[in-house]
């Protein structure tokens, strides 16, 4: 291992944690991005594009082949919507290099020293490793999946779909692979939209779930919706089963899914339980980590406590402003935010990311099902009582053709009537409405106010009343009859 | 003409326009409803909901046939998308009478007499007067369709498409007509709805229009973008043309349109001009009318000065939240929020109607039209500076199959950088989103907080950045560079 250290072109490197190097007059400085994806590469384009390379160096460091990637499209590129691999990258490691960016693949950083002001890095194919001083710090590092420690986990035929390099591992799995039937494990975002992608590819699918229903980011109530829909489609959904571990057959092959109670046969099994935060050279830094292992920020997105690190993306964590609290929601779209926040910041400008509402959208072939704010869940924990109605609307006026069913679950607050959540299941047009009550969230409106919004009508579009609306005044009813009445003396009430 | 008293259950009428008739204890009042459209039997509907018929008499006139209709679905049902007229019935006269309501058809309201709480009704067959007391009246007599008093307006072949049997009328003219050939006066979103059924049709259609380009309701660079469109679907699209008569054949029929410059050959002429409130009985009874000629009312949804009058729907102006100023706008969703309210109010309950932000979607075929909030010159007119901006995105990740472009034109105060309005213009997936800006736009937002907007991300549904935030961050990148900047000195700055 050959260790030699950068020249700084900076004058100084901080000592404390809290100290900033600080460049001389006319001296360059240098910024350091750990991750070579949404938020890391925003956050290098962002300062670039305020600073340019006279004023600021940026070395990006990425420890796999690819930059900018759109790994929210991996299950679509498996399910052939999209053939071509390279749409999903963003900006290429060349685009970058040439936006004066110093971009170094494949070589991972090993260590962060924020005493010093340093990252060490090491190259993945020579495993040469080299310090390099920073003058600020983006740390972009991701989220790894959630691969549990079972039997056969790591047998072929197993794919995770995390990363490019995964999704054209899975391909040419499928490409090889004799048997039709696939196991989808967890039935979240990644493994219902891979239970779709699976299903796109020919194969019998079964979604092995540890929950009640899938969609966990539901409610159970209205995950059972989606259980059924995707049952409609001919996949075997599978619930409260925890998988104990994997079957190989002599080649060494996967061959099935075991759970506690029976055995699913598998000629390829997808693994799509969820991902962590990638914080383990954060974690040996000393840098503050939050209860769901994510780095904590400010709002301008710099690491608590030190003045010259930044974090964002799908490592930190956010505030959820409904509850109050922090969670882990990792997704390309607040990585894009963090990115330009962090290099608005760097740049000289200034930024700063205000907190999540917890939007989510995401569909299984025509079933489009969308998430905004507390789950019943969430709001117990925040501390917060609230009523609850579903309704169930048409996508567009009753009797324009193609008008779909939707349901609409909505939670209020308990004598406020502000709007606490929304969760959405229906067919096209269904999805995307959630954006009506994530701004309405964010602007803490009441259910009644909310029953005024002059949105856009015509038949093509929507009822009369919007279905968020016809929610809206079933939950303002249902506040206004027990606005009167005593105070619920254990938890909150529900209804549909 | 007889003329016969009902008699009042209510132990006396008021004779001044401010006093209340106010019923004895016990006693049932009478709620008379003047138009039995969207708003008039909604509030029926609302106020039988919260008062029995032993504590409130409901009479609603309706001069026409049919109740509670869908006037905005007729371009469907005249295109074909819709082939069963009655499923635009939302609620029929039966069901009304079923949940007793003393509706009664055909029967034409010719006088109010707010002093002595009366109305005179005639029967439109018999020509039979009468008059009825009422307790509490809505007048919710809508909108008639503007016709200029041009040569040959009344020739066969010259249709409306304001009520059912207008639409009914059209579709026997086109059963019957021998010409391919339509020619569409107006195009604004009757206009343009009425070309693509004509469209449909397999008519030959030309659209003749006033303004320089389709939409009045856009801003002409947007309009711009319907137009192109429209010619792309094969519509003869002529602007900065006023009608000056219909040409009609030997047989009295119309057989074209000519404006200054031209004449236009047509087998049918449809009228699509626009609407101007119904209010020549309230301006007849003193009521108070506004600049565009529609009723006056407060918060509740009451005629202003007059305690036991309401009015809604397409006969009242509305509150624009954003310029301050009344408007009229005749549109369904406002007409059933209004007759909603009022029915609250009517029965007991308390409920307001906020005002409007402008929000308004349509389409031609797969072009999608959305606008909320200010155009340019409603800013200018309210006396206010801006800046706007255009961008170009797509619906989907731009690697999705089936991502369509969309332009997004967007609004923003100078110096506060307050939204003001949006336009939109694109294909699938564009129309609703204007629903972003419209709740936005309620909350008082600034497009530098839309940017950080939680909205919903994935691949079939939105690019990482939704085309709301992209032309957000625009926006905000312009409010910023002019901040320091001197203060125009005339009139608002403009760039795409």
């Amino acid at each position: 291992m050959s260790t030699n250290e950068h020249t700084s072109r900076s004058t100084g490197t901080g000592t404390g944690t809290n100290t900033r190097a600080s460049a001389a007059p006319g001296a360059r400085e240098r910024l350091v991005v750990i991750g070579g994806d949404a938020a890391g590469m925003s956050a290098a384009s962002q300062a670039r594009r305020l600073k340019g390379p006279d004023e600021l160096e940026i070395v990006a460091f990425e420890r796999g082949r690819f930059t900018s990637f759109s790994a929210c499209g991996i299950p679509y590129w498996v399910g052939g919507d999209i053939t071509d691999r390279d749409t999903l990258i963003a900006r290429t490691p060349e685009e970058h290099r040439a936006r004066d960016i110093d971009l170094r693949l494949r070589t991972e950083v090993t260590e962060i020293d924020p005493d010093r002001g340093r990252v060490r890095a090491r190259d993945v194919a020579s495993g040469a490793e080299s310090w390099t001083s920073y003058d600020e710090l983006v740390i972009a590092t991701g989220a790894r999946p959630v691969r549990p420690e079972l039997p056969g986990m790591d047998a072929p035929g197993v794919h995770g779909v995390q990363t490019l390099d995964d999704g054209q591992a899975l391909l040419d799995t499928l490409a090889r692979a004799d048997g039709r039937r696939a196991v989808v494990v967890g039935a979240g975002y990644i493994g219902v939209e891979m239970a779709e992608a699976m299903l796109r590819r020919g194969y019998e699918v079964t979604v092995v779930n540890r929950g009640p229903a899938p969609m966990a980011t539901l409610d159970p109530d209205m995950g059972l919706l989606v259980h059924k829909a995707m049952e409609g489609l001919g996949i075997t959904m599978v619930n409260d089963a925890e998988v104990t571990g994997l079957v190989t057959g002599d080649d060494g092959r996967v061959r099935a899914v075991s759970t506690a109670d029976a055995e699913y046969p598998a000629d390829v099994v997808v693994l799509g339980i969820g991902v962590r935060p990638e914080t383990g050279l954060a974690r040996a830094a000393g840098l503050p980590l939050g209860e769901h292992g994510g780095l904590l920020t400010d709002r301008s997105m710099r690491v608590r406590g030190h003045e010259n690190v930044w974090a964002g993306g799908d490592c930190v964590e956010v505030l959820d402003l409904i509850s109050g609290q922090e969670r882990h929601i990792p997704l390309g779209t607040h990585a894009n935010k963090h990115g330009q926040i962090i290099g608005s910041n760097v740049g000289g400008d200034y930024a700063t990311f205000p907190g999540v509402v917890g939007t989510a959208v995401s569909k299984v072939c025509d079933l489009e099902i969308a998430r905004t704010g507390l789950r019943e869940k969430d709001a117990h924990r925040a501390g917060l009582r609230f009523e609850s109605v579903t309704i169930e609307s048409t996508s567009r006026a009753g009797y324009y053709p193609n008008a779909s069913p939707m349901t609409v679950k909505m939670l209020a607050e308990l004598r406020t009537g502000r709007l606490l959540g929304v969760q959405i299941v229906g067919r096209e047009g269904a999805g995307k409405r959630v954006d009506i009550a994530a701004v309405a969230l964010t602007a803490g409106m009441t259910v009644e106010q909310m029953t005024m919004l002059d949105l856009g009508y015509a038949p093509p579009f929507s009822p009369t009343w919007d279905p968020v609306l016809v929610a809206a005044r079933k939950a303002t009813a249902k506040i206004r009859a027990t606005a009167g009445a005593p105070t619920p003396s254990a938890g909150p009430t529900r209804s549909r």
